[in-house]
């Protein structure tokens, strides 16, 4: 097969052209640098079934010339910054919701008709119900990163109804692991290394949080994609939440972290139950649809938090190229 | 208080117009005259309280000049062309989708925090629960309309979240009455009148559908916006379903319109359980929720078509406008 993978240099895009070309597969790998890490693919260069577009997904013509020849589409590229979406409103809706517009719009162009997009638990707002399944009551929106991430996948299901695309939509907890570069692991052990005795921690600590390995989101994006689910799905479309079958507060993130870095810092807690406006106190999804396909992950989020202060650790690069 | 409305010189923007400058209040209409009509403005720009803009809402500095020293927005501008969305996806992301973003960034730049909002009851897709109640399961989407409909929704209640804005959601059935200039009624007569001894029906008839009549749709937003019931609501946002207690076929509403012109035509039925790809062959909203603020329509469906259609035969003009 031949994919497309938007944001391709990106913490989940490289992942995945890595995991796609260890299997052979052909990768268009499409990024505009602007958070997106050279070093992310270096293994992925050397491949001879790689290839590189330095190109934005705003930018239409340069994205559906890219396209061309691809059999399905990755749909990674976004503006992945939850907490400062009120700085920069147009920033969400530029990058996540017209860039997803331009995605189909390319696709159409070129005869591509899979699609598989990175949507976002925070989708569900302030869920009432939790554990929270695919079909739970209708979300209201409570930041401008889930509301660009809906109209995304609002748009991706009227294109798979409209012109019988096939769709995969994917609503992820907080991903983390190697070539993670931003969020609060990121942001904690950058704060270690400035000063190893004190640790601010927005809210109290107590905002319970739900965590997923690269390793196991890419092995489940994949699994789902080459089951293709969604060619009998009604409306041509599944929906897949993904992550473990736990949680953890805040607080706990902290003790691991911590304790792997062999640490024991103060801790100075902004307080209240929530870290910013939008902050969701509690996240954490019903991945029971997923499971019953028969994928399972393979690390918890202990382990996943442990692994990614290692790889943090020994590239502490990434905090100098932000 | 002084009102904004965008699509001031539309369907349901000029009749709101009208119902606001009769109980004294200001009104600044927003219209490009892409589908509003002038003569609709006939009444309004004789009153001393009326002031029209000729602006696009995606343009965004008219629009924000034009909003300035408002209490509350209208945002009823929009692309409302349900079934021929597939021809031309642009036009519902750029008119539906970015001109609320629009609007809601004028309000942002003008300080204004009020906003209510056309959206439609086609967001539930085909719904799995009927009558549809508002929170009805997290719904997927079946044409480009709705997707951008939802797009919109979703930003106005990040906007609510995040800059503490009220947002009122209306989600209507077809709206028809005097001034009604798109949908099936218009078709219908528009159809007869070039050839009173044939009419052709899409699909088989049988679609079942829902109808308010404008003035109650009118009344509904008006006792809504003016009860503030937005004020108290977890994350500032109201969503109501707007509707009858009812419904009817697609035949149903044939013998009304036939019944009301006296003639007696032969139905030609382009055959299958959906008019056009995206069609709803089941519209039918759970409107419990507004009733149960005091609000209740006072036309039968039958009564609204009937209406429209004695609207329709004395301005027949409109027909020549398209």
């Amino acid at each position: 097969m031949k994919y497309f993978v938007t944001g391709a240099a990106g913490f989940i895009g490289s992942n995945l052209v890595d995991s796609l070309l260890e299997d052979d597969h052909e990768v268009v790998g499409y990024d505009n640098f602007s958070t997106g890490q050279e070093p992310f693919l270096t293994a992925a260069l050397q491949h001879k079934n790689f290839r590189l577009v330095r190109g934005d997904v705003l930018d239409f013509p340069a994205l559906a010339t890219a396209m061309k020849g691809c059999d399905a589409v990755f749909h990674l590229a976004a503006n992945a910054d939850v907490r400062f979406g009120l700085n920069h409103p147009e920033r969400d809706i530029q990058q996540n919701t017209m860039a997803t517009f331009n995605v189909l719009e390319a696709m159409r162009a070129g005869g591509v008709k899979t699609i598989a997009f990175s949507s976002t638990g925070s989708v569900y707002g302030e869920a009432t119900i939790i554990p929270t399944p695919e079909n739970c009551p209708f979300p209201i929106q409570t930041s401008l990163y889930a509301a660009s991430k809906v109209a995304g996948e609002a748009l991706i299901q009227a294109y798979c109804e409209g012109f019988g695309f096939e769709g995969y939509i994917f609503r992820f907890v907080s991903i983390l692991g190697e070539r993670y570069t931003h969020g609060h692991i990121f942001d904690f052990v950058k704060q270690l290394r400035d000063n190893p005795a004190k640790l601010r921690i927005l809210g109290n600590g107590h905002q319970r949080k739900s965590y997923l390995h690269i390793a196991d989101c890419i092995a489940a994006i994949r699994y789902i994609v080459e089951l293709e689910t969604a060619k009998a799905a009604p409306h041509h479309v599944e929906i897949y939440n993904l992550g473990t079958a736990e949680y953890c507060e805040v607080r706990d993130s902290v003790r691991w972290i911590t304790g792997r870095l062999g640490l024991q810092p103060h801790l100075d807690f902004t307080g209240g139950e929530r870290g910013w406006v939008g902050d969701n106190p509690f996240i954490f999804l019903d991945t029971a649809k997923i499971r019953k396909t028969g994928w399972t992950p393979s690390l918890t989020i202990e382990q996943g938090i442990v692994r990614t202060v290692e790889w943090l650790e020994q590239n502490a690069w990434v905090y100098d190229k932000r």
